[in-house]
């Protein structure tokens, strides 16, 4: 039995990342759970802010922005700059996290996130209170002990250890087990379907 | 120590969500980790789609799709949706999946997936060889036996335990544990900031 509970934001598991505007010298952290990937060729990230946001007008002006992953150990931080104003305060500063110059935007990554993106805003959707910024993004970066050498230098997910956010239900959680991989779990479906079909199953 | 890894288009955690268009009759699944709430006033959900998938055009005829959010178990019926193309085979016969009628529109939502909405498109964007579709969310499910009666009727996400992916890294998850509370683990660290400093720290 299905539960009808209306029109609603409810969306999980879904990132808490961390939103750097501004310049190097002053720049301000904002949280933001109203995140995606939109696009891959180029790579596009979409955020979406309410109007009201401080960090509005810089993102606007100065059409870029950070995105950085938190780990998990960090939701108190996190969560900390999702309720707190960069109007009144310096965050970098109250939760002791250190901006780092980026290579391509003067809006610096943070330190502290172990998985940062810089992103140049290529269009801007107003929907209702919120606006959405499409940002291409033309720089990653992830921290070196979080590489795992002995597997192609692929990204050690258990290491970077990325927090999870399950938004309006307004709850941060960790990841447990990987399960499987991508593009490959689904071929144990495709094989047998393969045998029990007569005609042909092309992926 | 950061590695710049270039443009990419890696995220996570995100969702892995199925996405149904066509009719009741005739519906299609498509898996999409390209997706994120973008607005909450109205609240509207951003999916993003090459243009060569087989779903994209009857999106954009008909306007509408649902999201469902499938559990963790459901890993390798997830993968097979986003391996096999919906023109060469019924990927609800495939992965025995079962299509319920929606109340707002003609797309089904899909019985075995804990967590649904309905999304009626408003506003289509080109991104390169990608099109984003934002589609306001006109209604939600959640599964009754996945709601917890002794905390406000909540969604109890662990009993959801919803399926995590990690983009580009191309890695299934699953949850582990819960941390803390959305708005609340962040108090304190301003409550710290409130006892050390003479200066007041508002909200």
């Amino acid at each position: 039995m299905k539960i009808q509970l209306g029109p609603s934001d409810i969306l999980f598991p879904i990132p808490s990342a961390l939103i750097v505007s501004g310049s190097f010298e002053k720049p301000n952290i904002i949280t933001i759970a109203w995140i995606g990937i939109m696009g891959s060729l180029p790579p596009v990230v979409g955020i979406s802010l309410k109007k009201s946001r401080y960090s509005l007008d810089s993102i606007r002006n100065a059409k870029e922005f950070t995105v950085n992953i938190p780990s998990a150990d960090k939701f108190k931080e996190v969560d900390y700059c999702g309720i707190v104003s960069g109007r009144k305060r310096d965050k970098f500063i109250d939760i002791n996290f250190t901006p780092l110059r980026s290579a391509k935007i003067d809006a610096p990554i943070i330190k502290e996130c172990p998985f940062n993106m810089e992103c140049v805003v290529i269009k801007e959707v107003e929907l209702g209170e919120w606006v959405l910024f499409l940002g291409e993004i033309v720089e990653t970066y992830v921290d070196e002990d979080k590489i795992n050498i002995s597997n192609k230098n692929k990204i050690d997910i258990a290491k970077v250890n990325p927090l999870v956010y399950c938004a309006t239900v307004r709850e941060y959680w960790e990841l447990g087990n990987k399960l499987g991989d991508g593009f490959h779990a689904g071929k144990e479906i495709l094989n047998k379907l393969k045998r029990e079909n007569s005609s042909s199953v092309d992926e």
